[in-house]
């Protein structure tokens, strides 16, 4: 299996990209792994050359704060572009990057392309949980209207994923809603519902994001828009609570003796929270394999992005998608 | 001026809401209280008798599981339903219930009424911030899909109610999205925000659910499911938070120790999450005054609901309201 990673990619490319490869590199002899961006670069920060790694050259970058679309119809010599191609043109089955996530998304739809059937691929990543199964999300910003058949097709890969990826059996899919009863929400939702009961899925219907974190299901289902206001309203409770409880265990000698007994259980609680730690999250929906890395990936993020394409390789994901759509239609 | 009060609603009715009224009733004696409920229970909890409250008999009660709609059209006799009929009928010019929210909502609605040209009246409770300050969030619920046009309502209706509630000069209203700038987000926010730009309020864009906690915004303007989503979501995410913190204080000799040092600050800092303190949440677009108690409302809430709606009264905003649609016409 040939793996190609977007070596320019992320807050801290190339270095630490380059890093993660080599490690993995030396862990997994089976998988290929094709680093793409400056050659000159990359080249200076290879400690070791791994005969299971290769570099190729690309001359642009796509940065942070670059317009998706335009970038990534513009800058066709761009390493994320590029390593898009080679997904495309069978060189690479898989791909991953830690850059800008509109202009991966762009490059998925664009320079990969979609399975037959489906009509929108799905961003898919994984919320952490209190009991640290976590859930996988989606779509979590692809796409931010959905229709019901959307919604029915994020539901399909979801669990497809959970099964294949993380080797669960029956995966339960829950649809984000305001409540649990059957006819609640919105429009959308109304309509949705009964497509997921009629899935190849084990639906446990309607779920609130207000039990998230104690989850009793492996996937959520929810159109782009709504589910990245819960990540994101997550993410920052999660933060500013963390914040003011940092303010009030230092606020006086006696309650920072106090936070000194308490620091190393409330580390462990935090990293919980660390969304680095929580794998790279899946572009469903594409005839290759696309991961996305957080931003802030470290080398040892990367190597486990190159971990979960093997997995997802191995198993072939992206042929139970194709197989599971098309039989649906 | 007269407020009804559904005496039979909230989780501790009828006791804590006769003994909120009557603590009302003493401290402001411009204001006519109605207690609607059975009379027999309301009359045998009455310590005194001041002359400003009066008891009408409403012989059923909405409870907490009864189906909103038919509810409402059932029971006719129902304490909740009789106090909207009096601020129909203009015997009161407010109601205040901490009963079943789905029915107050079909109560304001089929009973009390809309002020013409308001399409879908909208749920108004604050959300706490860190500053204290608090944002006013609508809709929250009252209507799970929404127009743009709804939304702009929504947004005049908010910047009113802040002003004239909580004595604002140029309250800031933001737009709920999934990033901040201008043409961000799904297609009905992209069709608000050109809506609420023209608005005669203080728009300051669209705001991202990330930093509720840290809003530099006064009103946060969503449809209801989004804002259902984000609502539960935060309060998820605290109580989890809040509770894995205990798990984590009490775990060892030492650990119970510190958080004894850390205890008063700690409760300070839950407390700004307990949503019983933030006040009633108005039910905005209606021809009179409704204000939600929260179901859990004790004797203070109830009384704090009724300052809430002196105020309103005073500062006519439904007459506010009302003036500003008609204009906007």
């Amino acid at each position: 299996m040939r793996i190609a990673i977007d070596a320019m990619g992320g807050d801290h490319a190339p270095a630490i990209v380059v890093e993660g490869a080599l490690a993995a590199a030396k862990e997994w002899a089976d998988a290929e792994l094709l680093l793409v961006g400056d050659s000159a670069k990359i080249e200076a920060l290879l400690t070791e050359r791994p005969s299971n790694l290769r570099v190729i050259h690309a001359s642009e970058i796509i940065e942070a704060e670059d317009e998706p679309v335009r970038a990534v119809r513009r800058k066709k010599d761009a390493s994320m572009v590029v390593a898009g191609r080679l997904v495309k043109e069978g060189e690479a089955d898989a791909m991953i990057s830690a850059g800008n996530t509109g202009a991966l998304m762009t490059t998925g739809l664009l320079v990969v392309g979609r399975v037959p059937g489906i009509e929108r691929p799905a961003l898919a990543p994984m919320i952490p949980t209190l009991d640290g199964r976590g859930v996988l999300a989606l779509d979590l910003g692809a796409n931010m209207d959905s229709s019901p058949e959307n919604l029915l097709q994020y539901a399909i890969m979801g669990s497809i994923y959970r099964s294949k990826v993380h080797g669960m059996d029956r995966p339960r899919v829950g649809l984000l809603n305001i409540g649990t009863e059957a006819m609640k929400g919105n429009e959308l939702m109304k309509a949705a519902y009964p497509l997921l009961e009629q899935a190849p899925i084990h639906f446990v219907g309607n779920v609130e994001s207000r039990d998230i974190l104690h989850a009793e299901y492996d996937v959520i289902v929810c159109d782009g828009f709504a589910g990245n206001i819960m990540l994101k309203t997550l993410e920052g409770t999660a933060l500013a609570i963390f914040s003011a409880l940092k303010t009030e265990l230092t606020r006086t000698t006696l309650t920072k003796l106090a936070a000194a007994v308490l620091k190393p259980g409330l580390s462990a609680f935090k990293e919980m929270f660390d969304y680095t730690e929580h794998g790279a999250a899946p572009l469903l929906g594409l005839t290759g394999l696309v991961l996305k890395s957080h931003g802030s990936s470290d080398a040892k993020a990367i190597k486990n992005a190159v971990r979960q394409a093997r997995t997802a390789l191995q198993n072939d994901l992206v042929g139970a998608i194709a197989t599971e759509i098309k039989n649906g239609k």
